[in-house]
């Protein structure tokens, strides 16, 4: 049986394992001071196009959420964010627990919207009575979003204007930022993401790593004692090597744009063919997450052959479903998926 | 140049990355909940002859530490640890970014002191305002020691007396807990220390893995929303995958002992090397962890050829140095030492 | 000019200040083991009719939140409390200060209904994925409400049964507690609220004293160190006769409901004055709050004179207003506002 | 009997509670926008010559400690205190609970010494491993300190220097600042104070108030969202009036000052009666907090009739006393103690 689940149920990049077995033996400094750290943080320089950048790899999402959110507020500011942004629902509180509040603003197909952003600021600062209140401290969003959307350039401008104005810090959370950049929608480059926002993550768990997260500062601008933090919120690896190693292979030669390219060809595959079935969407994805809603005989058909995600159960007996494609993704699953769904 | 410098120089043990390589593309689920993990608890549980043991794997030993502690303690708790303890020192302060005092006791080359903790206990209660202070909630000791240095059972039973009298559950830090086993002045097993604590862990990234510790409740006494707590602290790994198939590997066919008791046999030679050249140590030390203490023209001779870590400078010009080793040291560094050492 | 802006524009209750007087020279032991708090507790165990209660004075209501839901709350745990839950809105982030997210439910003339929480409750885990989420840990209400609404004795019953159901403690925040009892709505007695609840205060600081919340866990069921706790939060009073000499004087002779009360019969004679001028109701508040919605004339007709809250300005010109009553409100500022309203 | 057992066992100054009295029905705004705050603001400021000030009024010790300290330092921060520093002791973790650790110094007496805290700061820069380790983020010394002791202006000047050099704010707690100030040892104004340190707070509950501290940033350096924090950490008084009526009392025709110096006056009584005795002291003393050793026939003198604070029992059958003044210490208490005395 085939999984389209999620885009985490393979191991990693064959290119990645290689160069963790060649190089294993090769003594090296811990905590991210070794060569290959070195060496990758120089290719995401390149990459991103920001020479200045502070970049420091991390291990997963959530932490990396907890401590880039923790590292840029001070005691009494909160995080804006979508309801259904991954610091609001799926982290178990991480932010919290750091002692601060994810403020909540609607959200439009996962997306939050820069006029709403806008008015929610004039709204609370035209209140006298703010001082008592969570201040706001900075602005969350995901690219792609939890809905597999993406953000326009024209709509991320004007997020980063509101920011601007306010004097807030623009955080984006790139969990599957390879599968976003790597959309036929997709009107910005990774060049543009880092010149929107003030600090971002390039996803490896989801795009071809074991584990990792790439925090990019992309002007320099990483708080102080960034590196000691990193340390409290027991996110600093010893073996930085490993998360060093991995960044380094997937930013050679393009392979982690080009991975994130398969991904998005297969999804597009994926589409087409619920499309072509007259399944309607729950929403109109363009990246690597499909939500066909199904019947359930169509799911009948499916058991046992292929595994997806029940998102949502409808009252009418259909779901609305995930399927995800990945790096890993075979076209022979996906022809799989055709040849069963009816 | 080969490096002495620490135990976590290399990658992991061949035996993991052809683990790793091998099962690559096989799909499983997150999160821990992988065939591998269920096949490392399995062994971890047979290992340690706790049948009912609730096992979790986690990538480091500082969060290891914060996550265990905090998950253990209430509010107003602290963890007691000697002065010279990990979390005491060298954790940027992870346990108080959780809310807790760590409260320190001596140390005795690295060791507490159960006689001393039972003074202390007796002497906080027998003062009237302890009410005012910072509560005991638990004992932290590592083994071996950040000195390495071991306990024996009986220190060990004499400090879970204390524990038990004072209702305290007793933590070990098994970073390095293969080479505390593996050295010839150990007189307790894998299985005692399951017997003698309510909650340790066993290090992986010392001890042959990339990363990874596998936290050991023995007797099913996790609290009870553990999984959550794990991941509010940003260390719950989206691939459990990569810790299952390396603690799988490790405690399959005794690799983890088997490794440990290289490093323990490459380090006495290393003491025997030092010793015969009439050079003292600053610690008798049985694990893998030596320090000698060197003259400088000692340190002159091997500057540049092998590398160590200056542990502190003494007065005359002499200087305590570290000399590590591990699964990964090689016979050859061990006489190249031998030849340059005068 | 009289200021109706809130419930706590004037000092302590004048009995209060000659107790205060009375004893000054007296020599007692700090933080609460004065015999006035003795005292004071054994009135309100009598008044409560809870011979048993575990009572505590602390000194303002953010403070008393803060501590109570840190004190019964496990790390991953969050509080539920609807969206205009005073701890949800206006308290600067005190609770997530201490690590909780304050999980939110929708609000009916700022109550909580026990049918949603139950649907929340179920809903959260019929979700596979909820040990990815805050685990609910408490439920947290307001009587009156922020809105100055009071739940009736069925309403406590259904959402008791629902937390008993999920094994959650019910806390009701008392901050205006004398206020609601008072109330010709309410069918619930002060014993009835100790007997419906886990724990819940009464409100000093807005009914007649200078500071002051009477916390009470009415079965003995305290937190084991909550006294060391209540001194971490910072909320320990070294003079703890300051309100212990303030909930004794309150609690002889009936004075808490006595005044309270009064301030009942005072808000209603304003809300029969709005009534009768066909003035609207933004809300039928049966307490000392009022939210009359005026034109724009008539807050012309006020200014100068009677002073409000501004509670919402509403797109037509005229806004939702807060008139408060309390222990201190006077017979003639009624008789002034019904001769400048028209 | 009399208790010298703590310089709190009484109520207010006569004065504060006339004020209380004569202005509880004046109708004032809450949360410290009153007439009564402003006006003790101005006073203070003129009180310490330092017109920018930033003032806030706090209600108790532990909680100012906790509010500045963790509204100065960043996440990773800790703050640098002597080993018998209140944070360092007495608070229950008030200062962990908000996630900073407390890095002890030696104490003299209750002082810190600016070489040793130079040198600890050279140290810790000059290890390599810092950024592992908490950093310094602040200084913590008490004026008078928990021995009664106090700091010369050479002795500040000194600490202060450090400060400054390695960019570390200086914050003294002077919970007794006006027993310190009035000590015929002292060499150091109000004044003077306020320009050796960049925060500091006036102690009212142990120097003539029923509760209060008056927080002061002499440079009107307090951080932007201050008023907020104070409100996150529970520490905003409802009806700022209470805090804002006594703090304006005490600061009218130099009562705090005068208060003080009587208590000092009573304490050097104390001290003389002692010492003509024979009996010794633990600590030379120039405050109101003595500490004679007094032997079991001495103590025995005194059951019953004058009470005072064990401090420590000595092997020797004697025990370090604590008899501490204040403000409202009699003459006559003294002559008891004279009389009884042998």
């Amino acid at each position: 049986m085939y999984s389209f689940t999620c885009d985490y149920t393979e191991g990693a990049h064959p290119e990645i394992l290689r160069a963790l077995t060649e190089t294993n033996m090769q003594q090296e400094p811990g905590y991210g001071e070794d060569s290959f750290c070195a060496s990758a943080k120089k290719r995401i320089r390149e990459a991103t196009g920001c020479p200045d950048a502070d970049i420091f790899f991390l291990v997963g999402g959530t932490q990396t959420n907890s401590t880039v959110i923790d590292g840029l507020l001070e005691g009494c500011q909160g995080v804006l964010a979508v309801q259904t942004g991954h610091i609001a629902v799926h982290e178990a509180g991480a932010i919290e627990f750091c002692g601060h509040k994810v403020l909540t603003l609607p959200q439009h197909q996962g997306k939050m919207d820069a006029g709403e952003l806008k008015a929610w600021l004039d709204s609370f600062y035209a209140d006298g009575t703010y001082p008592h209140m969570v201040q706001p401290g900075m602005v969350y969003i995901s690219f792609p979003t939890e809905y597999g959307t993406i953000y326009s350039r024209a709509e991320l401008e004007g997020i980063g204007d509101v920011c601007k104005q306010y004097g807030l810090p623009l955080f984006i959370d790139g969990a599957r930022l390879g599968y976003g950049l790597a959309s036929p929608a997709a009107d910005v480059t990774l060049q543009d993401i880092a010149g929107l926002c003030d600090v971002f993550y390039i996803g490896g768990t989801k795009v071809g790593a074991l584990c990792g997260e790439a925090v990019v500062f992309p002007k320099g601008n990483a708080p102080k004692h960034f590196f000691t933090h990193i340390k409290m919120h027991g996110a600093l690896l010893a073996k930085g090597r490993l998360l060093g190693i991995q960044f380094d292979t997937l930013f050679t030669n393009g392979l982690y744009m080009e991975i994130s390219a398969h991904a998005i060809r297969m999804a597009m595959k994926l589409k087409t063919i619920f499309a072509e079935k007259g399944i309607p969407f729950y929403i109109d994805s363009p990246t690597n997450q499909q939500f066909p809603i199904l019947t359930s005989s169509q799911m009948a058909e499916l058991e046992g052959k292929i595994a997806f995600e029940i998102w949502e159960r409808l009252p009418d007996g259909r779901a609305v479903t995930r399927f995800a494609t990945s790096w890993a993704t075979k076209e022979e699953s996906i022809k799989t998926l055709q040849q069963l769904i009816g």
